[in-house]
């Protein structure tokens, strides 16, 4: 009936080719796309999970694919600026038109999420392998379902405000770390007719995508953030004549 | 030319008189009313600020006190339920119509803010004097002007979420405590024509309003919060005939 | 798997028993309950849709119906000081659980609207029969899947601004009338742990239930506003010992 | 004590000069922005208020007028395209770091206003004269302080929704038109530090800017965006080292 919920989990895919090959290949032996694809087949067995990264042509994100692609998870730290403008655009246009995004950890800085939100996105940062509590604080809404309040995550690198975005829809998870930072770790937008989820857990340097919780999220993420069989038409202009309505 | 800026201080004063005289005068010889008071007058020297506490006629908040009253503080925990309802129902009706609210603390859980808010307005609290860190998520907002972030409080109540309210107007300030919690700490409303803020720190066991910073949002709240000159009108129901606007 | 979904239709019932018992009659020979209830069974047929009154032992709304509810939808409008203050404390307590209410038309003064809302809620009206159109203005948002923008009613109750409710989680709809008055006539906000759904077209002397667009409306809301199978516990305030979570 | 009010009227300035010079000379014979400039001169007797055009060097925008601009109003619609990427980008750079945005009528489809906004910003449009009225949602709002609801302007151009933006920090005014129509005409954003304001009506066809009431609107404006004083720094990215701050 519903059509089938497609799913797309881009990685840049640097960190596992050239800046830490071997702890990568010990921690996310088929990538982090890999690991965060496997987790969400988990939890969504009747999806179609597909992944891809920079080195594909198109980067993977041509335009059929992403016609056919419900939601976009997103992940990017050392190569956001190798992503094509061009691509950006289109990615932006099918946001704009529907699909929804997830971005996770440093695509806060990612093209795609600058271009969206229109602010610097930035943040404070320190990677001392602190431990994280992400704190639910909008329990009624799906993403946050089943969730632990506070998910414990042992080593994550920090985020910390002041986090440069503009108000967030909902506010769903804010984070504490070890240094006595917060930070809004769980945000949602809506962009045009598409969806949009930042959460900021998911550094390289920790087994984050294997937590089971953390997975959880990114699951409810996806089915809240994905509008199966919609057009992907972002809103246009129009000028229609004037209609009697009645009086 | 702007009516002056009347401001009134309000507290129950039990813990003064009852709970921890001895401790409560020699933190706050004048009450927690009057040291906020003091502190106020010297950011706001050409407001005029008043105190009232629970024991006074009609707890101090009469229809011409509040008539002319342009923002009320509000201090009170250990005695909500001694606030009569019709004194209640006055100050809710002088808020939507204007008057400006400044919920401190426990006041969290006293009548006028849960029958402002509509919600339980529950939260967790552990009292075991850990430091608290208010951190500023909004720098645009008036009441963030010069406030460092973080605002480190040494010794604090903590108050830690789920804090059960609406979605805020503005989310100002995040707090964290030591025990890794996280909290709204500074929160806007609107309610009819009313502005209210909400700002938690300020348990009576610690010197919290000597905090020179905490002062300073007080101060900025008030400005904030006044709208001097305006009558408190409750926006009412209307019947207007049908009038012709043009084509 | 999921638990089945439960609505409850509540209506005062008065108009069809004293006020304009030969109009209703016609219009709604089941009662603007009945007829509500009838089109939600159209669209969620596999839902348990049961129906209540102001006239039922306990208007209906005991604690064991209550806590089986998944969404409330309310109409009220002649007699909304004759609910009980104990079964609208009763109400307000599954919505802060996490009970869906969708409160129709003159509900906007139903006691359990203003308890949430905690304004006002008053606004300006005209019952002079002109034309109310139904612009959507959040097309992301599930309640407006597949519904007109304009959704015509040839004929309606004027509902016009100032609306004195608090800034909404979701503006969806905005209405203008045939006298040029605006209203924002779909709204939704989160109290607690629930989910709660304004709608005002719904006058009872128009056949505005009988419109397949509000009907589909209101199905989108219940699907929306559910959430099955959770039980409905208001956040409740806690004193949790500090617990060791890493650095 | 404070800075000085520096307000820059920025205009586009082609419809004077090529479009419709003869109908621009009698209704605004020292361009939109002379007739701006003027208005808020008498509400703003202490500002200092210049104007800009698009033929001007670098348009009238050097990174030396931005840094003490405190409000920038933006008026263009035929020449979106001919403002130069450098100068939108240096444009947006100040607004992030807190120099006010005004942006009016056409603007919606400014460069600078879509970077900032992330969306499409489209919407309907129609151009038959139509009255618009202009409906106060948020009366405590200070954009709105003394504004008649509705404000009524017998001739303007109808822009309708779908008005493809992210949701607004408020929702100030909302329009309906002669053909039944609605329109979220007054609505602010916060963008980094900057503080923004859309405000529909304008267009250069009828002489909306002479309107009394219209002119208040962008005075309040003026003085809602103002942040005097505030050097405009974007939020940075920062890495701060681990300190104490007790337990």
């Amino acid at each position: 009936m519903a059509a089938p919920l497609k799913i797309l989990v881009w990685n840049e895919g640097v960190h596992e080719l050239t800046n830490q090959p071997a702890t990568m290949a010990t921690m996310y032996p088929d990538g982090i796309h890999g690991a965060i694809a496997a987790a969400l087949a988990q939890h969504h067995p009747e999806a179609d999970i597909s992944t891809a990264t920079l080195a594909d042509p198109e980067h993977g994100l041509s335009e059929d694919v992403l016609a056919g692609t419900s939601v976009l998870l997103w992940w990017g730290h050392s190569a956001h600026d190798q992503v094509a403008d061009e691509v950006v655009e289109r990615v932006h246009r099918h946001v704009l038109g529907g699909m929804g995004l997830v971005a996770l950890h440093s695509a806060h800085f990612a093209k795609i999420f600058t271009r969206l939100l229109g602010t610097s996105c930035s943040l404070q940062w320190r990677n001392d392998g602190g431990r994280e509590l992400v704190w639910t604080v909008k329990p009624s809404h799906p993403i946050a379902a089943g969730v632990d309040s506070p998910l414990v995550i042992p080593q994550q690198e920090m985020y910390g405000e002041l986090f440069d975005i503009p108000e967030p829809d909902d506010l769903i998870f804010i984070s504490s770390f070890a240094g006595g930072e917060v930070f809004r770790s769980g945000v949602t937008f809506t962009r045009g007719r598409g969806r949009i989820f930042y959460f900021s857990p998911g550094d390289q340097e920790y087994p984050v995508y294997h937590h089971r919780q953390v997975q959880l999220v990114l699951a409810n993420a996806l089915g809240w953030a994905a509008q199966p069989g919609l057009r992907h038409t972002v809103p246009e202009v129009g000028n229609p004549a004037r209609r009697d309505f009645g009086k």
